[in-house]
């Protein structure tokens, strides 16, 4: 198997933690956005037409989408389950997952913060607003959620699932440009938990082959 | 079953389209997202915690996030199965549903394109140049995927799928917002041939309660 990402994607990062909490192995292979190359035609053409991080290949398989990659494992791969089968449970953890990956993540995602500073002309500062008021809005989500239906030490159960590979790299992003996360403090305890757990803890960006500092 | 729904979001007219499908009768609630009725304390507590909509309550259980909606209508009533069972094939419905619902539709929203008018002085000029940006980027990807892997006469398959259920609120919304679509024959034979099918007629924004023209 081989995994097509770049150590700072959160979206890459979903997947590495899924792919290590199964024990999966896999040729990393680096696809740097901060320069482009998942917009290159090669890469475009025969690995991703997305043309974004990351993308998995599993023999002849390619596919993209960190979602769809994560529920394709656990179809092929599916111990332990990171999505569970019961309608309920599973309707649960995928409410968070979306919640993050929908209504978070995508707003404020490199391409978004590259056109508002270079076609928009936003100010550092505007630019870090605009980063804060969707976390702030997304994170009371998050909160309100986990405060309804938490179950055990992860999000939702005592093992990590779907949810909780989401949620880390947000956390994870938002705390690395200097979000004040202390109103959301189920979320941190998840996040904490996480950084001592091997899967999370092979997973992050600094562990990465393309980890520049 | 209720459905909190605001006629104009392409969230909710996904689910609409999904109960459609499944010819499930539900009470439609409306909720004025323009006048952030989504925000009222009553609904965030009661209903959706993620103050966004569309949200189901079926029975006691409440879910929000359209896309775990139509997963967990497909597990509860599963004629017709709008996520495929095969690994594969479900992999590819997902990929093209992520696409349009991480990538595309979170950017273009109205509280995006709100803040940026109201909080970074966008003119409307460059609102329009936001959106098309998106659309222009998101469409090209969907057609590279349609391109390689449609099979049959909607996006994957002689049926409907979670796929087309993204994609036609899509379409419909950039036709709206004047986007010329031309580059992207495939989604526009898919859009034309959902036109004329009855569930996807009857979940547009113009057939519901809460219309506004």
């Amino acid at each position: 198997m081989q995994l097509h990402s770049f150590f700072n994607s959160s979206t890459s990062y979903r997947v590495r933690i899924a792919l290590a909490l199964k024990g999966l192995s896999y040729d990393y292979l680096p696809v740097n956005i901060r320069t482009g190359a998942h917009h290159e035609p090669q890469y475009v053409e025969h690995i991703n037409p997305s043309a974004a991080v990351p993308a998995l290949v599993d023999g002849d398989f390619r596919l993209g989408q960190s979602l769809a990659i994560v529920d394709y494992l656990d179809a092929v791969y599916p111990e332990p389950r990171l999505i569970p089968l019961d309608p309920h449970q599973r309707a649960r953890v995928l409410e968070l997952a979306y919640l993050v990956s929908c209504d978070m993540h995508p707003v404020n995602n490199l391409r978004v913060l590259r056109y508002l500073q270079d076609v928009l002309g936003a100010s550092p500062e505007q630019k870090d607003a605009w980063y804060r008021h969707w976390i702030t809005e997304g994170m009371a989500g998050v909160e309100r959620l986990l405060a309804r239906d938490r179950q055990g030490d992860w999000c939702f159960g005592d093992q990590p699932t779907l949810a909780d590979c989401c949620l880390v790299p947000q956390i994870a992003n938002a705390l690395r440009m200097n979000c004040d996360l202390s109103a959301y403090p189920r979320s941190l305890e998840i996040y904490r938990r996480a950084l001592e757990h091997p899967a999370f803890e092979v997973a992050q960006p600094q562990r990465q082959p393309d980890y520049v500092g």
